[in-house]
């Protein structure tokens, strides 16, 4: 990696932090200088605009959240062990987040979404692909007959994620883990006893 | 009510409506200017400062959502009945919200968590008393024998608001209530199934 590489990379880590705590629109360049300790110059020396690095400090964040859901996973070997492992992601939201803020995608979701095209559409992509990831595993445990084949998949998937970011937005309100405990044991509740498929 | 009243009612309705959609660092008194129609003095003459209109704006937004939560619950006499009304009134997020952006203590929970103390605590109170306000109908479904009477009541009442929120913030990012809607069905299925109590 060249010199010029790695001053990008950091830029990008504090400006996510920063990102991820104060929205995109409560940052300025003011608070990435204070941050990295480097000048104007330095910045835009590796981003033609603060919109160029917005973009970067975001799929760095998604890349950090995404490390955590692949580490979850890692050894459960059923469909309902890694479903309970991606809701436990957030088990101390407010202890151990993914980075400073909490949740990149809730943060960048809410704040986007009547603002900033741009930042949206990639909001979405990430959308997307965590949808897509729950998709899978649901559909997996239906086929090896872990999960009941009667579910609707893209609306437990739905389901799924958007409780985990409601207890995520209610615990980072609250500065508190236990509301985002609650929310896991109830999840881990329903994915016991509607999805899982019953022994006949 | 004087004119003056009159005045300040309208810059707040208009306020909030922005700071419901940019955010409260996205918004400039500009915004507010271009909105109302008024000149900065216009505005400055009724709120000391920008703070004070978003905390006024802040008010505003939650009595909105307020209203149509008594709205829903209004002839509903059972418990049930009223927790099923309770997460409707989000259903059609994107064609119908209460305000402009959608739900006010999502986004201004969001955007104020890290940032702003004196909102956040606006936004706790405002989450107090809805956790409060599902709280007390669970308490009396219990009571009459609706409900069962083994839950945890504060753990199913943080469940459901989280479950509410995250349905809104994934309908808002892809600007489809058809998300709402899925997480609605999910949540009611859970409250016929694992909240009603079964007769013997």
């Amino acid at each position: 990696m060249r010199k010029g590489d790695k001053t990008r990379e950091y830029i990008i880590m504090q400006a996510a932090n920063i990102f991820n705590q104060q929205g995109y629109f409560g940052s300025s360049v003011s608070d990435i200088m204070r941050e990295t300790g480097l000048r104007k110059g330095g910045i835009y020396n590796h981003f033609e605009s603060k919109d160029e690095l917005v973009l970067a400090a975001f799929d760095y964040a998604i890349q950090l959240v995404n490390k955590r859901y692949a580490h979850a996973i890692e050894g459960k070997s059923t469909a309902l062990e890694q479903l309970i492992a991606i809701i436990s992601v957030y088990d101390n939201i407010i202890e151990d987040p993914p980075l400073k803020g909490g949740c990149p995608l809730l943060n960048t979701a809410v704040e986007s979404d009547d603002t900033h095209p741009v930042l949206r559409e990639k909001a979405r992509e990430a959308m997307d692909r965590w949808l897509r990831f729950i998709r899978i595993i649901i559909k997996k445990g239906i086929k090896l007959g872990e999960i009941r084949n009667n579910i609707d998949v893209d609306a437990v998937a739905t389901f799924i994620v958007s409780t985990i970011e409601g207890g995520v937005m209610v615990s980072k309100l609250y500065q508190d883990s236990a509301y985002m405990h609650s929310v896991i044991d109830q999840l881990t509740h329903f994915i016991e006893h509607t999805l899982r498929k019953t022994k006949h």
